[in-house]
């Protein structure tokens, strides 16, 4: 029988095992942390993500879209909330489209669920991989309950043991002519449970991605199943005006909220007393290549982990998972094939996506309250509106396609530069006004087309 | 009694042992290999090295400089070999100038030889450093002949092991936000070792750095005590008119030294049997910060290394000896003042070493064939004759001085601005030739003063 091994059941470990058991695979995965199903414990990282059209087409390809769907929350656009609580909603598509908040261990335990339903998958919990033999193709475990270390041997090994993989560190590492970074930004983040209302409603419209923006930091929040919204704050480690190491008392962390969130403080007066429930927590950029060597392949944040701006992480690594899937048919598993044309296709859209996630926290903490950049965004939905096959915005190709993210930021970069540049020439604001937006668009678009 | 512990006995493990035995420490070394002194075995890497003024400047400070000496055969400029066997000398500095060949096993036995000499020091070889432990200032030791794994805790460590640094993967690569990278460039070396003639004598002129510079790649040849050469091909590995890869037969080597390096050749018909005596090695660049951790510090390769393109490695490695011992003075052994402007002062001075070497491949294997660049150097020699407060080339910055390398990179793109706009609005080769080159530089060095 053929073999697989998996290192990792998180996001892309999980849902790899699906496709790989349902192509006749005997397929053992290790997973360092206890069953999360079982355990009262966290699943890692944010409590919930933003689930969007590149998840959604890996899911539906093995059928797990409709296990996921009653776990996720459509958000429709993102809701700023400035100093003063006024609000402004932005549409983020067109009417209808939504991207969703959705609980890590939600969907990390649906997928396991799948995974051992699906075919001959094992998952073995408490296991640690502590070294690969790429010779042999064995991987190395420490099974945490006993302390005692095994080897597991298969025909091919997929790393899905995220941004901090041991595969990568205690394997990839080590090959002649790897290259690799771990960068950190100067920003971390910290969590914080906003709880529903006293009789279970959500304190704010559950339907939209909330957003703080404030500059050089920002506190946003998504919502939960039950209620709550879990609430993140992004803001540098040091030396700014606004900066974690200047929140050292209850004191400190009160009067930032008050002064700087006040709606948030208002909805959460006790902010303060829930401050130290997260831990302060560091943000990188992992960038490697290659992302195969022998029969070994990463995948997931393994090969290619970012900062969380564009929602887009799990996404990516749930598109590894298709994109693989494809391949070992269109190979028919020839692993060699396989994982040629896996890196070579997907190494320039994991860059891609780090290079937009880094921009996007621009985008979220700051342009989202500024006046050009919501004109831009509204004249750019009503180009969509128009010439719906002819226009696509970088967000819409990114959280709404499944176009290739770097092609989709090639694109994105000459549609911003045509548009600033009719934007110059143009009065749009005044256009809008006086209804005489289309007319404008329709003269480009005719022009265009010639 | 003061303890410290050194990982790595290479060239900056070695020499730091020496400062730190007379500074009173007692200290320990864990080395993983033999005893190069000992056991009939490389000292890894380049057979010899450029020593330089950062070099010598460390050395002397310990008083190695007069150990060493004996070791050193001076090398006062290149010699450009072209492809029909032209030569061309180009001086480094000053008449009298010059940088030394040395042969790396010997210079590091003999800081060896020292660091037992000066105080209470002992080396543990075939010693390999496989864990730390930050908290308790520990590291962990497999005794490689017995298979024994051993603790060893001391006031402070310093790894000093080498680019591929088991303390910086083990240990400093795990601590949140730590910044990291490996990058391999696109090109590999083999040495070939050009052996002297029947009566011992050399068959190249000793006291010059021999280069074939060929555009894209480039052979190099350093004088070694016993009549021979160490050279050195730098290639790309692949994909290139001339690459590693389409060098596969005895006939492939053989025809590619007889057409692209016909005088060396001639010297050596039977290059291609010398072929495989050494392995094809890669060349990675690795940058990372912080430099320090706790009790921990980072010296040489293992915070820094470098392509060799500059011969700085070493000189550079010596060269945070120094600072440490400076500021292991200044700071009155308060290992966390020392730590943290040893790391503040030295971070700029390596990337800016790594930006240089990376330049200089360019200069070497192409520059140097230029009439632009030499008529340039020409010009700058010229300069420093007559304005020589005034006026140090960058290479003379990085080689004959202890300029930080930041600053000497930062004044040299300066002056090669200045040199570049000169040489377009003149024309240096008629004032040479016509003898008006003082006159030149006079009168621009004169209006410079006003
Ligand atoms: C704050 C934050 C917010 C985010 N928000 C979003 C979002 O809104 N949308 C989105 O698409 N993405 C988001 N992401 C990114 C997303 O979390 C990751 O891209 C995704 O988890 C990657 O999946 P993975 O399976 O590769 O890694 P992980 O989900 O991290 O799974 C790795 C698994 O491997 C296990 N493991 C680790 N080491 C070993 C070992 N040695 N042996 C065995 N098992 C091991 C781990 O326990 C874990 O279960 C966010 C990330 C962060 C940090
Ligand atoms: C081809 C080439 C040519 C070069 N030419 C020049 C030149 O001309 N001039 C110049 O200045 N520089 C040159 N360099 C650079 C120079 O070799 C390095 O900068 C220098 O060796 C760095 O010294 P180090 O002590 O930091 O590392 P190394 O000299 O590499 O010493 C590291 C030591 O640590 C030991 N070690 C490694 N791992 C462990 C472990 N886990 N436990 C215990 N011990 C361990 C190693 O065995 C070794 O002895 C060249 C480099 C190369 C590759």
């Amino acid at each position: 029988m053929k073999t697989g091994t998996i290192v990792g059941a998180g996001l892309a470990g999980s849902l790899w095992a699906v496709y790989l058991a349902k192509a006749g695979y005997k397929v053992t995965v290790f997973e360092r942390r206890p069953d999360i199903r079982k355990a009262e414990i966290s699943a890692g990282k944010s409590i919930n993500l933003a689930l969007s059209e590149r998840g959604w087409t890996a899911l539906r390809e093995v059928g797990l879209d409709r296990m996921v769907e009653d776990l996720a929350i459509p958000m429709y656009g993102r809701i700023m909330h400035d100093e003063k609580a006024k609000l402004t909603f932005q549409p983020y598509g067109e009417e209808g489209q939504a991207i969703f908040s959705v609980s890590r261990g939600g969907i990390n335990a649906r997928m396991m669920d799948a995974a051992e339903q699906s075919g001959d998958v094992t998952i073995h919990y408490n296991h640690q991989c502590v070294d690969v033999d790429f010779e042999n193709t064995k991987v190395t475990l420490l099974n945490k309950e006993t302390n005692e270390t095994i080897e597991h041997q298969s025909d091919v090994v997929f790393a899905c043991d995220g941004a901090f993989s041991a595969v990568r560190y205690n394997g990839f590492q080590k090959v002649d002519r790897f290259n690799f970074s771990q960068n950190y930004i100067a920003d971390g983040y910290r969590e914080i449970l906003l709880p529903a209302n006293e009789d279970g409603s959500y304190k704010l419209d559950k339907n939209a991605l909330h957003i703080w923006p404030r500059g050089e930091f920002m506190l946003i929040a998504l919502a939960n199943e039950d209620g709550s919204f879990t609430c993140t704050l992004f803001m540098p480690f040091e030396n700014h005006e606004y900066s974690f190491d200047k929140l050292n008392s209850r004191d400190d962390v009160d009067q930032f909220f008050r002064e700087v969130f006040p709606d948030f403080h208002a909805m959460m007066p006790d902010v303060a007393d829930q401050w130290e429930t997260h831990p302060l927590s560091s943000l990188a950029l992992m960038r490697c290549y290659p992302w195969t060597h022998e029969n070994f392949a990463l995948l997931g944040d393994a090969a290619h982990a970012t900062v969380p701006f564009y929602g887009q992480g799990m996404n990516a690594s749930m598109e590894d998972c298709y994109v693989m899937g494809q391949l070992m048919k269109k190979h028919n598993e020839n692993w060699t094939e396989v994982f040629k044309e896996y890196q070579e296709v997907r190494k320039p859209n994991g860059d891609a996506l780090q290079d937009l996630s880094v921009h996007n926290y621009k985008v979220m903490r700051d342009l989202v309250a500024d006046p050009h950049f919501l004109l831009k965004k509204k004249f750019e939905h009503r180009i969509h509106d128009l010439y719906p096959e002819k226009y696509l915005s970088l967000y819409s190709m990114v959280s709404f396609s499944n176009i290739p993210y770097a092609e989709a930021m090639q694109k994105g970069k000459e549609q911003d530069d045509f548009i600033e540049k009719i934007m110059r020439e143009n009065d749009i604001e005044a256009r809008f006004e006086n209804d005489t937006i289309d007319e404008l668009i329709h003269s480009i678009f005719q022009a265009e087309a010639v």
